[in-house]
């Protein structure tokens, strides 16, 4: 049975790599795009996702502006990582679709209550919109068939701080806010999402695709593997947010462990660190199931596979 | 050219392991064996210390009395992973060493002094015995070699909370103190140690030992591996602090990365947690080498190796 | 020249005095009310208000509901303070005033704009409200003209903790926002609120006001009065909201102050604690008027004089 | 009965005043002065001591170095308040006593085996030396008949930053150690001290004393109200140290309060600030008397009437 999903992101580069395969995936039925602030501002991130949405032929969605900033903690964006538009090197063409005249929050409560139990978050930037979407109707928690969320760092490094990866460094009282709430709830870390490098092999693959599916592709990775390179002395670029997407479609590509999280929101130097009680010391029942381990080629191969079919 | 040593200890299952493996290793002058509270008292570990002291033929070096509790919080001890006494099941006969009749902390200050830039710190319990002894005499930091700490959890999780190593835990203010002083400092996380699992095949390795140092790593691993498989679903048990001690003999068992660490002491989750700047988004200068890599069967052979020579 | 107001409310007892008072001021032109949660469940704290405007005559006032939990922590209510209602041991008429089809935050926004740099916001709950209206549209920063809160312990003891008063415990974060906003910002805090405490010697002072008033008053704080009587040893009740009101239509009642002011969202002990910084030791302009001095029976004279003319 | 005291002190000017208030004394056994860091570092500190001492006719009192910096924190000092030497424009002779042989902690530890149940300690600098006692002979808790504190702001604002006042901010998490160590534990804030304004008035009342200890008042007090003129608008000078030392011989120039008091140790704004439970919302027992009234003028006649007689 196919899957009635909101988007929620702030492309960004491999959130336009989400789209790209959600648009490709059949087994998606797109009710919303919901944008966030998070890899740039709101609004370029809006602007993108409506270019991105009719770049890959995603016409009839309703594409909602969200959140301009954290809840609590003030902005930050992410240009050195993603570029001065937020697509890299990538450019495209100027939309024909429209903004939807109802906010992300609303469209986020609307659409639950049309189809309860029947919803599917996948939150690819901060988690601002969820977060005011379940304060402003609490009812929902009990009506969103299951969030999916890439953000967090477990064992692996932050890419943000130290401890700290940069969707839940955005909004961290956010991703508190939505882990609390008592939803279904998957995380997609980096533990996984950075084993997932995308790299010029990977592009040579696309070679078959349609030719500006494939040049998007090149010159907004480019511009991610560059940054990688400079940064993380990383060889290809991390493409975080399709994985999550695929999940979606492919549930076997991760290994999802049951765990009790925490986020920490007081420390001085790990604040919005992502905690999970490995050894059970603590005796809470698990709240999240998290990816720990990944099929990275079988990702790769499905990804590629994918757009190409765009 | 031989390393004139100060062991700083909670004996303990593994510290009494890094203990046997310091008495059969030429390279090692055993200055002097300072005690700490940890896996347990302070009272406990100072008689096993004894005991130990006098089954590894190290009767000629002075054994002082330490800290009986933590700088700041409470005290905590471990008696479910290493027993009643400390030793698990493990009993030795009774010491006819005596007590030096000069405290732990004067005890490295006068060592400092009279082998001034030769004397290693191998610390394998909680830091509460350097730090007050840096507190005490702060023109030692200069004089000391080296340390090497066997503590803390990078990227691995902790065993005593979801984020810290349990030596770290049981003194969270003195790690931070050591840390922060300008030592040349080594960690040896449980990223390594946790590598190292001792298991009742390395036990039959031991067949051809002395009969004595057969029983005692039986008995006393065999507590071990009971906590392991029960708390941690481990087969087999971490001999942390012998690999500590290893090190120092041959370093190329692991590898060194240097890195800028910090230590949580405010977090309401991360209270001491050990971070590294991985990525160097911090800019600051590394303050820290920790082991990150370890060469587990090289250090099993040579542990192996060493303590059937006793 | 009329002040132009948006009233945002828990009610609450207290907060019921303040409604009265404004009503009986020809000073004020009430252009809202919105309501919070707080002194009790937004739902209660509605019914409340629909019944307040209705006994006092205020019937054009649109009345809208507002967040029914704080931003990130989760919800609180004070029945032992106001009792089970809200309004202690009075009864007031069902309403007939309908509840405004528009949120409370859009009340707020749609306001500021429709008269800009007029509005002053009179916030005697939790800011929950004020929070979220700034979030959804930070446009609205610059078009306020004031804001009052009632909130707050400077020097005096908290009233929810040692270091806490109720209205910022109840939503600390979003204090924080709407202090670090940049709004003109009044803070009447338990330091002069406590200093005026409503005793049966000025309830006897209403018996020429009309009796329904007379009666309500005498209801709801006789309620109050037993709470400080039992919980703090106070003889009377502090009427902190009635206090904030006032100094709208007769400033010299209070002497503010201009100071640093901070929140505390991080400490083990003093969450919630709002400081000033008196000795101006961290060289921070001033961010917000802190009344620091009250005329108190000015205001209890004030108080009772205006309630007489509902 | 005479009071059994040892003196903990960081001289500094009003510890200066102190220390010839006790000597003044006949109530007054000092069996020890013992020297911390703190208004300057703790050599300076000690050499003003010894001076002080040879100075009041204090000659047989062993005289004790200290720590020379907090137990977790970095070192600070206060040469602004108190002057490059530490006792503002005072100038004393050289002094002819010798430093004890004896550490601080050790002079604390066996005066206190030496007379169980009788040693009350006065400190009136950080608290570093009575927890290094504390951590070394935890068995001295129970034989210490009380301390005396001059330190903490409880309503009134630190003098450090805004929360905190000097002497607990030096040494934070030793205050939290003696406070949590179970001693009969009487704290003299700044709510108290800041009260007893010393001016040029009582200097004026000493027309009478000897010449030297005119002279010497006079010129360390007129730094001091410089300071307290420059930096917080204060006419006169918070004599905080004798106060403390007053209520040793007339406890009734204060009065004390029964509370339950913690310090925060982990707040970003608040670190270090003094709080007690007023309204007992917490429930807990006190485990402090705070002084929170003061007799100004009984304590300012008692001063100078006994500084007169030295």
């Amino acid at each position: 049975m196919a899957t009635r999903l909101i988007l929620d992101t702030d492309p960004g580069i491999d959130d336009a790599l989400a789209i790209l395969l959600l648009a490709a995936s059949p087994e998606i039925i797109l009710e919303a795009i919901t944008v966030t602030h998070g890899n740039t501002t709101v609004d370029k991130c809006l602007a993108n996702a409506l270019k991105l949405a009719d770049f890959a032929g995603l016409q009839g969605v309703p594409i909602a502006r969200g959140a301009s900033s954290p809840l609590v903690k003030s902005l930050t964006v992410a240009e050195e990582t993603h570029g001065d538009g937020g697509l890299g090197y990538a450019t495209l063409p100027d939309s024909k679709i429209l903004v939807s005249p109802k906010s992300a929050v609303d469209t986020i409560i609307d659409l639950v209550h049309q189809y309860p139990n029947e919803i599917t978050i996948l939150a690819i930037g901060p988690l601002t919109n969820i977060a005011l979407a379940i304060h402003k109707d609490p009812s929902i928690i009990k009506l969103i068939d299951r969030i999916v969320v890439m953000g967090g760092s477990i064992h692996f490094p932050g890419n943000m701080t130290p401890d700290c990866e940069y969707n839940v460094f955005c909004d961290p009282e956010a991703f508190d806010i939505v882990l609390r709430a008592g939803l279904d709830f998957t995380l997609v870390p980096l533990d996984v999402t950075y084993k997932c490098l995308f790299t010029k092999g990977h592009v040579a693959k696309l070679s078959d695709a349609r030719p500006a599916v494939k040049t998007f592709i090149e010159d907004s990775t480019r511009f991610y593997m560059e940054f990688h390179d400079e940064y993380q002395s990383i060889d290809g670029c991390a493409i975080n947010d399709p994985l999550a997407a695929a999940i979606l479609i492919k549930p076997d590509l991760v290994e999802l462990r049951d765990y009790y999280m925490t986020i920490e929101l007081k420390g001085e130097h790990t604040k919005g660190k992502t905690s999970v009680d490995h050894y059970k010391v603590l005796g809470k029942p698990a709240n999240a199931k998290v990816a720990m381990e990944v099929d990275v080629e079988g990702f790769m191969d499905f990804f590629i596979e994918r757009v190409k079919t765009l």
